[in-house]
């Protein structure tokens, strides 16, 4: 299966690169930056960065939209910084990011409307993000609607993360969201209802640096930042939520997960909800995961980790 | 299977109650009053009469707790006055009614109390308004909290109909809402999510109308009046929302909808959401309906309310 991942890098959207680049099954076309746990540029630069580190420094990595719908600008927030660290990657040094040229997400557009032009049913895009670029995408080439998507983000049976309604992917573009959500006609939404249910502890990072590599030690110190962040955060947890590499865990193995079929709208600021309009129509245009086998997906990142980086 | 409904009757609480009774595998061995679409008082008032005209008179209805917990009374809203007409059934004239004693609610927590203790899991409890007097019992007697109860109300993956947020028998008394999804053992939510996917139309009520029998139009007159009222607050859906009914239905044969096992609380004034503090606890005390064969739903309705109708 070919992939395209929208991030917003991030330490969780870093594994969800090793996962895609440690899976026989995915071939990593591209992928496309967005904004939410830091900006497109440092997004970007982190990415390039990473994929040096995991051996695949050929894999394009291309600017999306850097704000909101409606909107100047993108500001992050203090949660972000704390969650993720300063540069994104939990101040962990991944080597000097190259000067960009500024973000306008027209490469990226670009990219997503041909490859899904190109591979159709073969290509699945994961957006980990702020899903501006994926909507604008959707909007000026319909064809993009009809790609099959599997995003992390969203919260229908449990609380969000920002708000008691919403989760943090959405909240930064609410309309966006929305759009994806009334226009996508294969949406899968990987959210909050199955990633708190997928933890990553001390133990799985200690076998990671026990490989004496440098990227399983780079991931090993990211992840070790972001669990400190997350004993903070949510102390009863346990370990780090792994929201983005579930999402694209389950772009190449939907039965992880058991879906609900239905049709979300995104109302208050960020909600994801069933769309009453809708809830009549025999047409269910998304899959929202409701439960996981969380120690399966847990065991398919560890192998899936371990093979990548004791390749490297 | 023996069942006690918890009933603010109220349009259809009354199919509800009809349900029940059209059932060759329930037996109803009581009605419990609470408020919502009515007061207690009334709502009780109009159980013994629409139990009278169905030619139960025999069948114990007990007025429970009147008002929410911590308040001292319970207004009815105009809404309420809109959808179930001023007397609670459409305005339609289902005979006088009895002076009653004021409503205490001790008799109905004594009853639910000793036909829990009695019959085990033989009985389900039917709530279809606001929890109070089930709440109240579960406190005074954990036995009731081991008690099978298949309740209507909230909405989990669909938004309220009071507000955004919150279904109206759950927004009436959410701290007592809370008490039952945080210490009841087995309880199933038939919330917004699959009643507004069943409907009545006028085509089921003419069928009632045409059977010549008093019963059969007085239901048929009720119901009318319901779907009138529906027309109004929800022109877009086609008929009246079947609401208490689906309840009776589930108690008696799960499998006419699918479940998503969790464990709620409630929280901003009356949403129903996964409780996150118990998202990893393998114990999973609510069944939440998330989708349901509603053809045959309406099917088993007509079916059994034929019968019900047919024979008095």
């Amino acid at each position: 299966m070919k992939l395209i991942c929208d991030l917003d890098t991030g330490i969780d959207d870093a594994l969800a690169i090793a996962y895609a680049l440690g899976s026989p099954d995915a071939e990593l076309i591209g992928v496309t930056g967005t904004y939410g746990n830091v900006t497109v540029e440092q997004g970007v630069a982190n990415s390039r960065r990473l994929l040096g580190i995991l051996g695949a420094p050929g894999i394009p990595v291309f600017p999306g939209i850097g704000h909101p719908w409606g909107k100047r600008e993108f500001v992050r927030t203090d949660a972000s910084r704390f969650i993720h660290g300063d540069n994104g990657v939990g101040g962990v040094d991944i080597g000097a990011a190259v000067p960009e040229e500024p973000a306008d997400g027209e490469k990226a557009i670009a990219f997503i409307a041909d490859q899904v032009r190109r591979c159709g049913q073969e290509l699945t895009i994961v957006p980990t993000g702020a899903l501006t670029t994926i909507a604008e995408a959707m909007k000026r080439h319909p064809q993009v609607a009809r790609a099959r998507i599997v995003l992390m983000g969203g919260a229908l049976t449990v609380p969000g993360n920002v708000s008691a309604v919403a989760e943090a992917n959405i909240s930064q573009d609410p309309d966006a969201a929305d759009y994806v959500f009334r226009h996508g006609e294969n949406v899968t939404m990987v959210g909050l209802d199955v990633t708190l249910q997928t933890l990553l502890t001390g133990a799985q990072t200690r076998r990671w640096r026990d490989l004496g590599m440098v990227a399983a030690a780079t991931y090993a110190d990211m992840v070790d930042y972001y669990i400190g962040a997350y004993a903070t955060t949510s102390p009863g947890l346990g370990g780090c939520g792994l929201h983005d590499p579930l999402a694209v865990a389950v772009a190449l193995d939907p039965t992880l997960v058991t879906s609900l079929n239905t049709n979300l709208k995104v109302d208050l600021g960020g909600r994801t909800i069933g769309d009453e309009a809708r809830l009549l129509d025999p047409v269910k245009n998304t899959h929202v995961a409701v439960s996981v086998d969380a120690d399966r997906f847990v065991g398919e990142l560890m192998a899936r980790t371990l093979r990548l980086f004791g390749e490297k």
